[in-house]
């Protein structure tokens, strides 16, 4: 319980630049961390791409409900990408996160941002009840999505 | 991804009561799913229950925003126990869930209720910047917690 509360302050630390030395539970615990929160964001965005996609009929209750969540989530997987946490530095657990993340930490959370601003959009549009407009703002924060995936996630 | 969706809102179907079969895919993400969720709010309550017995500074910004992301998340991960997701329902995935929850789901909805009722009594508390009045409600959030998983999760 500890380690994982100081790892979480030591997370915002390092979001705002101070680089703090870790140890390998609370790399270990911050990478878990993250796969969490993103796996939690994935499932509830999931709904939304299936009503955009025509897999699942419109609702406008669960889609805002879900569109809500997915803003809430959107800020929180973040302070997970610890330093000493991407592939290749030794940690022994298993990240998609790769390397060039630590080369590229400005794009990164640039990329962050974006897809934060795009998943606040999409809570508002939802809210709205128009599913033209839903369903054009549920590929655009999918977009946001894929477009992190692509730079610094391996590849399935 | 589509069984994924079709999950969720099996998902939530079931816990309006109606029983639904599921494939063992959409089990097993399910559970995939509660564990996540259950592990991004354990990792957000982490910090304030470090403040609130002295081994984190307290700092009445981070507090709110973890109390605010407690509530946030402690809504979410009640739909990923689907009917036979329970321990002993062959379905291959680790859980601790006990089977036991299947006999006393009412037992068992209350006291997800409770833990909501307290995780949004924590951040209104939290908002508030009183000290003592935090460390009461943490308490008694971390109470709520603790009351379905001796019931309900098997001892580690």
């Amino acid at each position: 319980m500890k380690a994982v509360m100081s790892l979480a302050l030591i997370g915002s630390l390092l979001l705002t630049g101070t680089a703090v030395a870790q140890d390998g539970d609370e790399i270990e615990g911050a990478i878990e961390y993250r796969q969490a929160a993103l796996s939690t964001l994935g499932w509830n965005f999931g709904p939304l791409g299936a009503m955009a996609k025509g897999d699942m009929d419109y609702d406008a209750e669960e889609a805002a409900m879900r569109a809500d969540r997915v803003k809430q989530l959107s800020v929180m997987p973040w302070e997970g990408f610890v330093e000493g946490s991407l592939q290749g530095n030794g940690h022994g657990v298993e990240t998609d996160a790769l390397a060039k993340i630590g080369d590229d930490w400005q794009g990164f959370e640039d990329k962050q941002r974006k897809m934060q601003e795009e998943a606040a959009k999409l809570a508002e549009v939802a809210a709205n009840g128009d599913f033209a407009a839903l369903r054009e703002q549920v590929a655009a924060t999918g977009k946001s999505c894929k477009n992190c995936h692509d730079d610094y996630r391996e590849e399935e």
